[in-house]
């Protein structure tokens, strides 16, 4: 067993892209200093020094087409973002606005001309620009933004306008300071009529830096964290555009001010926009599972050396990670970053195959939802990571100079932006009950609860399915009579997938069960769908769970032989330990026995000790750069 | 019902030095901003400047004797220190810091020549000090402090060294910047013999802020919050103090060498010094405490008016916290909150008791074990309230104008300073197993393994007790028959009381076993210790949970009638949400039935919605200065 064997395999086909831009953060370790000992002010200029130097080395560029100066290399793009995340999170995130969602929408929602206009410039980073979504009263609920684009046919403009105070472009990156141009999401509206949320390009800055006639710019101030991106506010006041600043790939409005779209039923129109965008969702998740790799390799490496009380007797204290609490508190963690790699890394296998072939609308929904809830696991699995971290690196914990403050400060809003995580677990939850044949969905939660309800039966129905599947799973799953002996096929990968499926299953057919009794009893379709709300977000963090874990098993499997056996006994721990999180749920089902429930969490620190003797090899291999984890802390502890 | 009403009952007997404090920091509506607006150099001497303010309004003399112009009233002192934490929390540790430990260790540790000499100037603020205990090497493990104070007989002095790196002051408040005098633990040796750690008063600066010869003084540099606070390093290089500076009511040196302790027993000596800072730890639980109700009423406010998503047919879109989910985040938290506070009233009101009746060793002993439990569990339950409220509030409670960040960046270090939560738990575990007749008993938690196991099973033998008291208890708390009515019961207090009281006495006789089992059987002592590790600390967080749910139930049982049934349903919320989280314990020990633990998942989702039309004025009870509470999204979130 190597780490560099594991890093490889960890590293996988995108092993290069991910070596250029630990390359790149190596080499300027100063990076790792901005966040602590610059002001706000040259933090930021930093952050855009920093910005203009890595598309230079070519990271970016390496997601677009080939015509626009690209690389034409999508995983390759995303696995370089991800990695950007070992480095300073400000960075990653201003190089997310402004590649993966200014350029983004550019390349998704745009045609041709704007393409040829702006793509390059973007990708070069010589045009700065925004992803002008969120408004302060609007976040979650897209569609009902506020401001609108109203198109003027005597002049052939759009008037771009903020109505209210509601309707303000809100937490905007690159808006404060540095952006020109803004794709800015407004309602469109065409001779009188509403056709719903579009794209628009709107500069915002002259080449000096100042505000446009009819643009109002301001800050958002200090944040808790990422405060090297300059977040800020746009407010429009009758701002004139072209009539070419659309972005007019699903939808054209010529110059007579007629509205055109191939899709002709409005919410499907939105969805089929916003699910161009779906990238952003997938590197979120990715950078998030990243910072937690920094954090873990902290924590364990000073874990390791770090020595406090001593055994009776014994001259020297005793080293952090040979307790069982610490174990305990770190290395089922461990685990569960080494799962949530392995399931981004298919994230991101299937965004490829998606987005070459987008002929299934089934396909690019189920992805969706696949990225809706691998961006929320992974996010919340960074904030509680990095927090145990934390604490269990006690007051050097908290120092900046030992980087867990600034991973934690600037990780936290993850599990809010690119999409709140339990509006997201809504979504995925719904797409399972709909089987994504409500291809255009509204993001709206409750707008449709009757129509999941209906939907949801009829899958359920359809599928024949659900009893006997459930029957089925049963049978495959040991249950009561475990009591005879409640450690046998523990370690068993088809037992592990059997539990989580057998809870993923039960989960949305009771789901569907609920709401369609509620419907059918005639109670307003919010109250029914409020009563399970609860129960919808389990079941969709259900589903997730189940998928995570097959994606470790399956990565397990086609491991090198060399390595395999580490990489199951990492596995165990972390199936175990999720079964252990939900073992109440699963004693209230019958599906444990009170026998062997015990009997898990004695395996679970079992195979913490199993792992420890390798723990450092195990964060070793995810290959984060020297300068990010040398931190004084571990430096000192590892020299006394 | 009325939020007044609510408001005087949760301010108690200390409800003047609460107001004091309130009154202050209303009347100091800029304090609010320290933490945002200004830059770190500039923060700390802003934070100096009202600690300084503060000393006017008399607050910090109240807790000291009235010879040396203090007030005599420790309730009052505690009450009103925890009201700090409404306002910035740099200042209310930096009043910590020299009031609470500073002065604290002059008058429990020194006698009247240094009261006289101090005592005066450290209350007023004009003798700024520090409390120099921790070092880089050793933080939880008091005992193995690296500095010595060695007596010079031919000077009559004490020499203070650092004699390595590992043992320099690190993370010491005041150390960086403010500190004149530190009181100094170090390992005293006289004679060549070492008596243990002892403290002595060490000057470290000049009156012109230069460090004094052979003293060094470094910055810890920025933190994740607290920056308003001048943590610091200190590095003694044969620092020469006069024999009087040793600090010494408990252990006196002559001129001639002779060391006198009336404490023989060195462990129960340091033992005794370090209870009498008992308070420190007292009063961090309540400010975590408090800054929870900050988080919260800010959270609250929040989500009774933000609206998002909406009912399908309805013009205007449904407010954050008629969710379910919503209320699911946040009001079990705020049950928990009210549930901590009446712990902590309790704490303090014992902690008043004791200090004035010095008598029962015991006592003093049980009082250490009940700050350290209430001091893990108040500062764990900030941490979690903090981090969900952030993400209640979505973006907006990520930007520093909206507090939260503050709060959450702030707050974090609480549970590792004034003692790892993890290791306080391990004490209060220990205590119970041993009753407190381990008067001296070593922090550290291994040492003493073998003589734990011991005394365990010797308490659990002579109370008779284990076994009858749990077939006791059994007969109490209904069982798997519950299945016929799963609803029966579930808002009787005796039956709450009865499972906590179960669980508790349930994992601290099992743990006494296995201590005894390993011993019995031969086992390294350290192993066996280590093995129960997490089962040792659960214990100890069964036995608190237990206390806290029981002072909770006291004060609704002697509440003002208008109150009692609104403070009902907030207990009965906190008790059905504690069980629900260890339902899988119930569950595996046969006290509830899937039915029952299903039934109160149910409950609690009902409790949330009863007690939704209230929570607003449940956080406007808290008495949180409005300065602190109304922030730009909740003013803006109430006029849209």
């Amino acid at each position: 067993m190597s780490a560099s064997g594991i890093r490889d395999y960890l590293d996988g086909p995108h092993k290069q892209a991910r070596d250029v831009v630990r390359a790149g953060l190596a080499a300027n370790a100063e990076l790792f200093e901005f966040a602590v000992r610059q002001p706000r002010a040259e933090y930021r200029e930093s952050v855009l020094e920093m910005l203009r130097a890595i598309t230079a080395e070519g990271h970016p560029a390496r997601g677009f087409p080939k015509e626009y100066g690209g690389g034409g290399d999508l995983g390759g793009f995303i696995a370089g973002f991800e990695t950007l995340a070992f480095g300073d999170l400000s960075l990653m995130v201003k190089a997310g606005v402004q590649f993966g969602l200014f350029a983004g929408a550019i390349l998704h929602l745009g045609t041709e001309r704007h393409h040829e206009e702006y793509l390059a410039d973007a990708i070069s980073g010589r045009l700065l620009g925004c992803f002008a979504m969120t408004e302060t009263g609007h976040g979650s609920n897209v569609q009902a933004l506020g401001t609108t684009a109203t198109y003027d046919v005597a002049t052939g403009e759009f008037v771009v306008h903020t109505p209210d105070a509601a309707a303000r472009k809100d937490y905007i990156g690159n808006a404060a300071q540095h952006g020109r141009l803004a794709a800015v999401f407004a309602q469109l509206v065409v001779g009188g009529e509403r056709h719903g949320v579009h794209c628009l390009l709107v500069p915002i800055r002259d080449e000096s830096g100042e505000a446009l006639p009819g643009v109002t710019l301001s800050d958002c101030g200090p944040k808790l964290g990422l405060n090297g991106v300059d977040n800020g506010r746009i407010v429009f006041d009758q701002v004139r555009v072209p009539r070419s600043a659309l972005l007019d790939r699903y939808a054209q409005v010529d110059a007579e001010g007629n509205y055109f779209s191939a899709i002709e039923n409005p919410d499907r129109r939105f969805f089929t926009m916003l699910g161009t965008l779906v990238q952003g969702r997938v590197s979120v998740g990715g950078a998030a599972i990243n910072a937690s790799k920094v954090a873990l390799a902290i924590a364990i490496k000073y874990g390791a050396e770090r020595r406090q009380f001593g055994a009776p007797g014994s001259a020297e204290e005793t080293v952090l990670l040979d307790y069982r609490m610490h174990q305990r508190r770190l290395l089922p963690l461990l685990a569960r970053t080494y799962a949530m790699h392995f399931a981004q890394g298919a994230l991101v296998d299937e965004f490829v195959r998606v987005s070459a072939d987008r002929s299934s609308e089934h396909d690019q929904r189920a992805l969706e939802a696949q990225a809706a809830g691998t961006k929320a696991l992974g996010t919340w699995h960074a904030t509680e990571t990095i927090q145990m971290c934390r604490e269990a690196c006690g007051g050097a914990g908290y120092l900046a100079e030992n980087r867990l403050a600034t991973l934690k400060a600037d990780t936290d809003v993850f599990t809010t932006f690119e999409g709140d995580n339990t509006v997201l677990l809504q979504l995925v939850a719904k797409g399972l009950l709909t089987d994504y044949r409500e291809s255009f969905g509204k993001l709206d939660p409750l707008g449709t609860a009757r129509f999941i309800a209906a939907q949801a039966v009829e899958v359920a129905v359809e599928k024949a399915a659900l009893r006997p599947l459930i029957e089925r799973l049963r049978d495959a799953v040991p249950n009561r009579n475990d009591a005879a002996d409640p450690d046998a096929g523990l370690r068993d990968d088809a037992y592990h997938s059997g539990l989580l499926r057998f809870r993923e299953q039960h989960m949305l057919s009771g789901v569907a069960r609920r709401l369609k009794a509620g419907i059918d009893a005639g109670d307003d379709a919010f109250d029914v769908f409020n009563r399970c709300q609860d129960h919808v977000i389990a079941a969709g963090r259900a589903h997730v769970d189940r998928v995570v874990l097959e994606a470790f098993q399956a990565a397990v499997e086609s491991a090198p032989e060399e390595i395999q056996q580490v990489l199951k006994d990492v596995y165990d721990l972390h199936a175990l330990a999720t079964i252990e999180g939900e073992r109440a749920w699963y004693l209230e089902h019958g599906r444990l026995s009170p026998g062997r429930s015990k009997a898990i969490t004695a395996l679970v620190n079992e195979l913490c000790a199993v792992v420890r003797p390798v723990a450092v090899e195990l964060v070793d291999a995810f290959g984060v750069p020297g300068a990010a984890v040398e931190v004084p802390m571990v430096v000192r502890s590892q020299h006394e």
